[in-house]
């Protein structure tokens, strides 16, 4: 993103990163520790569990959780522009969270706001 | 939407959507399945219970689960415009969540931003 | 932060608080009850409890924890600006939501779009 936003020549303002999709979730996380994103995973996985008798399951038993989890995360991030520079703090990530099991084309749409 | 982004000349940029409230939320969802909606509102009863002896509760047993809710979710989605568009995926909605029993009267903004 | 709009001369567009951290949040709240804040800080505490076997505890027990509830709530919030005013309810404020046990100095980043 960063390169995107060298090419825009936008100095101050916003990127927004937003994903297409309600069954996954694009969200702020740990950027270092690939162990920190197994337990978030673990976590939803027992916080919004496939076999809780949804009444919508139309593409089976991880469809209605998928919804849930992105609901309870972020479908997009906003974050400031400073003299040409994405302002992320040392240890943040923007990461797909995906709460399907099969995998999909998820589609990530970047927009760069400022001057 | 799309009809104020057709008004406002906007090629570009992006739409925020926010809503002035703390007990209800704006959040993405799937617009295609009625009962994914009340799967998702059985889900929150659940996880944040009016009965669960809250400190808070000027305005009843479902003031403060409004607030947790709340927060569990959103208070603004922000989608990108390209080429005058709206960049929602095909399945993707943006749905006023109601915390309260009683109907209340909600104030939604809507922001377009860009060129 | 109306301050800031007020200096910066934005009539109508958004501003976005951002917080550059993964162990707190900043999220819309209730500003008026601190009774509020008081449960909403005991609901995370036992909907993520610290004592929960995780992989990842490099900084301790509330390590990842802090993480989680980061997912959960928002690192960001856009608000509209209309007239020069941003456009909070009357019941809402921006809160940063501390999720580690120690004290942190928390750099938080405001960005005014608009015109």
């Amino acid at each position: 993103m960063q390169a995107r936003i060298d090419k825009g020549g936008v100095s101050n303002g916003t990127v927004t990163v937003f994903v297409q999709h309600t069954s996954c979730s694009l969200t702020m996380m740990e950027n270092a520790a690939p162990a920190a994103r197994r337990d978030m995973e673990r976590f939803f996985e027992k916080l919004v569990p496939e076999n809780a008798d949804y009444e919508h399951d139309d593409e089976g038993a991880d469809d209605m959780p998928s919804h849930i989890r992105m609901v309870l995360t972020r479908t997009s991030e906003t974050v400031p522009i400073v003299d040409g520079k994405m302002q992320l703090g040392t240890w943040q990530g923007i990461f797909l969270f995906e709460h399907r099991r099969a995998s999909h084309r998820r589609k990530v749409s970047v927009t760069i706001i400022g001057e």
